[in-house]
């Protein structure tokens, strides 16, 4: 049994990795904090009423290092690399949902998030914790960058090829379309009910955060450099994601081949399940689990390869992967809790 | 040709009432202001791009007293009060959208708005904007308070018993339900899509400020103290209010009796229609018009009327209606641009 | 370990009882059942991909017998009835999801159901699956008849006053709101999705076959004729109930009172919320949980009492109560599987 | 005043034809007509009651020959081609709002909608009704083809380019997402609402029946074979399309050069309206109206233009369009009753 915080609980990741550490036979969630809200977690999130009687301060460094093991970060980026480096400091394991530790680059961060990034030494030490290209690294680590929900179906929608082919990619196109809780639980005019609900738009059109990130970690995997088109859509639903990501292939390539090469590459993986020909996922069949699923269909005559990627994005794209990290940080069963 | 202004253009009802009065024949909009943002209201509302070259300043008397002979004002409460007596003062005839002039006595506003009064003499003098109670008043008023949405609905639901045959009533429940343009265009946390979403609730539970309106003008319709209950839900829907309405009745009535009484009293009203018995008005039916669909069903057993009452919370429960007001004011045909 | 199986796998009451069961410890699925389609549960229900090996066939009864201690039938009314009496002979434990068994009166069910009743015997024997009530029964059951999602979150939020005060009550008006799938799986020209989405209905007023089933159990429970008016209305949200109850009182009662009177009549039951004065349930607090939310408000003036419940209508109002059934008569944790 | 006929009336498109054409000052709705459904208009389309005396019977040719001058043919592929050689023999000018003569060989019609033409003669006649290309054409026509709804944002977003520099474009992919209208009012279990709401998939991928009709029209522009790459999508909203549009260049080309190309393509354009750069288009912007709005970017290092391209399928993808030529066709002004 071990103990955990968790730093952020008034958004949306924060609350889901609650709602999945309440159901770990492993886990006690020994602590909660937000910097906007305060009082019994039940009042926060009534869905909890009953369920919990845990209450949420102000962040305080000390009461954290006391009561917990590991946390949890669900805080906006900024926010994480001020924390980390203190608790790294007094030996917790950290889980950060923020995008502070993904960039290497510190040039890279500032140009993407806006602030000049303040914790070099960890930038570098922090694992990213996707666990069907990390896995070893991740059970070692003390500081796991969870990645971005856009990113974790990108990569594993491309890894297959990337990892093991990549020079028959010529260009990648990732058409991206998130459900609201995406954007986190801000209130501000372009989130309110009328303006999303029966509406559907692109916006950071080839100009989105999560790009480089994308990219980062594709180059590693291929070795050479990466570099996709990203164009990140609004879907009036709650939860999830699908990407449509067009592959340009060198070569030729049937559909058999490809289909053969995903599903050997994620043959031994649990929460990535590869259709077969002709099948596409949806996202209703992700929603609430930690499931990526992946459709392949290819035109032979163009060479081209279209993989459609569909997560939860607060489950695979940020609380539940955050929970499957911690599982293989603490050597607990991976699924535990997720499935 | 008449020159009409809109106060309060950034929000839903000023939005509606300038969709509506872009089609009048007779209408030129020279005027429109709003105190939060400004610009080129194509920027405001892009789906007017190339509709209009109008501008939004922030409101300003003189300018306004110039460029129009007739101004809706589609702001908050409280604002009205402080800008109608000067608008008055000029000779301009005034609709106001919101909820300064509908409660008659100063203490009733206060309970119900958390503000005092401040324009008393205009108070008594405003006429209640619901065409099918007062159009004659209507004609000949200088300042229209126009009616609430759930107000609109409700009268209009229970007036055909109301002004026949009051004494029939021995109470009424009023279970109303608003899509969330109801609320304005306010940026707040409950307002956010993922919390509207796949929910639904009632709010303000017995306790909400259009309660006492939908009494004083029942009351007045029934030359008797009405004293309805009330409950308002928010619907995850844009826009659109159904009200079911139950009416315990003291003496038998049969369903043929209910139509006949509902279809004689609303003959002549081109905005009001009633369902012949069995059928239901939907939501669906009434978005983007100006009517207000009526169904009746009777539990002969019990002595009770069910009355369900659909209507565009934007257009009949603000803008259209507003603006049937304008062409009654201004004897154009009644129904010029909303049909 | 007990075996159960699944008649009608491929309903939404079905597949959300598998998808219980799946995380049950104590239970094997072993049999699982439909009449329009066959084949991998994975096929039938994608979500379940990886997750289940399961196959769907028709029904079969000696395959149900070999291979179940435990049936829920999860079929249409008058299906429930033609199965029960053979699988009650082979001695199976059943869990009728069906109106089959609800109503006692063969010319009620005649009336509400529009078939006869073939099945008389366990008619009379059939418990009523609502645990909150009847749990002893319940334990010793051969069969129980499961409650309808609109009776469960009604007479929860009218029982502590029936049970303990009924000659309080003067009337009863149910005001009730479903998502679709309360509705089932149906695909009917009403249900496809443009023609629900942004629209909201009142349908079958005040001639709900659940009317009966309401009456029927209230006036158990208050030994004297319980009539309620009830209405219900379609809601554009997939699950979800919420019913406002409007209880004319013959006598003063104060809003205390009331939440005294409910959260001690509940204290124990672990699926019932009582919410404090001021606040109310909203559907996605009970969305995918068992609980059944209450909210409570009084008309001190008008002796009035409303009560607003909200639950999911597939969890507490189909699955979640089937199971929450089972886990009884099994001599379970009466919540295993359910939080 | 020219006297006109729907023949199709139960269908979202047909609806919205008629919706449109009351409103139409030089026109005469003077027969309504379906095969699955007869009766009075206000029937079949409650939002109509009060608005049309229409009634509508199965299709018969004497009577449609008899009232009208132009039929809109709202019906199925294959219905049309049966009943348009008759309307033309009888002198009739139609507007064909099916996929029947929209692909101009025969072998491409039996490919993609599954069944022989058998009307060649006036499969080669009939005009393609995209205004914004074939004007000149459409004012003569005696048989219009009205464009399917991707095909008219797409054609429309690549056109400018297409037609003045096709040497430029290299490879044309083509995201697009869809409101589930656009599958028309089909009652099948993939299109009821708890399956489409909350959900989001791919369709039909590389495999949809618009594909050849956006290569025929954009090859006839560009004088050379095109052959783009298109997948569709099911957006959970009742209206509205969406298409993300890449485009590989064979060389440099800046967004101001583009947008100053696709502005001046544009310049006499009632119905397109092409952003500044820097904004994209919003479905919520177009629906309602017979605007195609259309956003530009560029990745000026890897020479892709991202085209974005919003419409309203029912109007300019459907509805809106078909009269729109109708007004060409008989003169009148061309944006008379669509703005």
């Amino acid at each position: 049994m071990i103990k955990v915080g968790i730093v952020g609980i008034s958004g949306y990741s924060g609350r889901t990795t609650l709602d999945i550490l309440l159901k770990h036979p492993n886990v006690r969630v020994t602590y909660v904090s937000a910097n906007n809200t305060t009082g019994k977690i039940s009042d926060i999130w009534p869905h909890l009423r009953n369920k919990t009687t845990l209450t949420c301060d102000k962040f305080d460094l000390d009461k954290a290092t006391e009561l917990c093991d590991l946390l949890f970060l669900a805080v906006p980026h900024t926010v994480s690399m001020t924390i980390t480096p203190k608790l790294l400091k007094a030996k917790k394991r950290i889980i950060d949902l923020s995008g502070d530790y993904r960039l290497k680059a510190k040039t890279e961060y500032k140009k993407w998030y806006g602030a000049e990034h303040t914790d070099s030494s960890n930038l570098s030490k922090a694992v990213y914790g996707l666990p069907e290209l990390y896995r070893e690294e991740i059970k070692k680590a003390e500081l796991i960058s969870n990645p971005g929900c856009y990113p974790t179906a990108a990569i594993i929608g491309i890894a297959p090829l990337a990892a093991t082919q990549y020079d028959s990619i010529k260009s990648i196109i990732i058409d991206a379309k998130s459900g609201v809780t995406g954007a986190g639980r801000k209130v501000i005019p372009g989130l309110i009910f009328s303006e999303v609900n029966e509406n559907f738009k692109a916006y950071k059109v080839l100009n989105h955060q999560h790009t480089p990130e994308i990219n980062l970690y594709l180059s590693k995997l291929a070795g050479a450099d990466v570099d996709v088109t990203f164009v990140p859509h609004l879907l009036p639903i709650n939860v999830g994601i699908l990407e449509t990501i067009y592959i340009q292939l060198n070569n030729k390539m049937s559909l058999g081949d490809v289909v053969t090469l995903y599903t050997k590459f994620y043959k031994t993986e649990k929460f990535v399940r590869v259709l077969p020909a002709g099948q596409q996922p949806e996202i209703k069949n992700v929603v609430g689990t930690n499931y990526c699923d992946l459709g392949l269909a290819v035109d032979e005559k163009k060479n081209l390869l279209v993989v459609t990627a569909a997560i939860d994005n607060l489950m695979k794209g940020a609380a539940g992967q955050a929970v499957q990290n911690m599982n293989i940080m603490c050597l607990f069963e991976e699924t535990q809790a997720l499935i």
